[in-house]
């Protein structure tokens, strides 16, 4: 059972996570990818933490976690602080497997994305 | 002739604000796309200001500016701050026509950029 877990920043701003949450959902519902479930969580500054992402995640039964950085620059929190997070969280869940992907930044696709966005005016 | 500017939140961490400048590089060479140049600008935090980056397309010769900001939620700097920068900006420039676009967040696209980011383990 397949869970990806989506990590924001998180923002005192609860609109700015709500749209995350948002995102968790209505990737939850899109037919065309092999996660049973997706979940949002945020790495300071809400109330789901990534502690909680990932009971939740351990709760639904998943035994496969994809942990993915929902930030646009490779900046500490990506390459220390979310790494560190889940690394202290691994010993709870020896069943589980679990993997920190690229973040979206890095993604090749993001040169479409913005493109994409700038076109359409 | 045509000019994307791309508005990154600014980093003091230079790296961060490096990625964004070699981003806007790479999507001026590629073809697919019918923007003259694209720019870098930072709202905040980096040496490259939105001012700056507005008086380099017009320098180039822009007629046309699209305004892209590179951020993930609608918080205060998409809906506030960058509009305001940019409002502020425009009697300098009468002959150029600017528009600000959606932040990339809002991109339905951001949904496949998950997917394919959360695939490629």
């Amino acid at each position: 059972m397949k869970a990806l877990l989506v990590i924001a920043h998180g923002s005192r701003r609860q609109q700015s996570n709500q749209e995350v949450i948002d995102l968790a959902a209505i990737l939850s519902k899109r037919p065309e990818h092999d996660f049973d479930i997706v979940v949002p969580a945020f790495l300071e500054l809400a109330d789901i933490l990534i502690p909680d992402g990932v009971e939740t995640c351990a709760k639904a039964g998943a035994t496969e976690i994809t942990v993915l950085p929902y930030f646009l620059n490779s900046g500490k929190h990506v390459t220390r602080d979310i790494p560190e997070v889940i690394t202290a969280i691994k010993p709870q869940y020896p069943d589980i497997d679990i993997k920190v992907t690229q973040h979206i930044g890095a993604s090749p696709v993001m040169l479409d994305l913005i493109l994409k966005t700038a076109s359409d005016k």
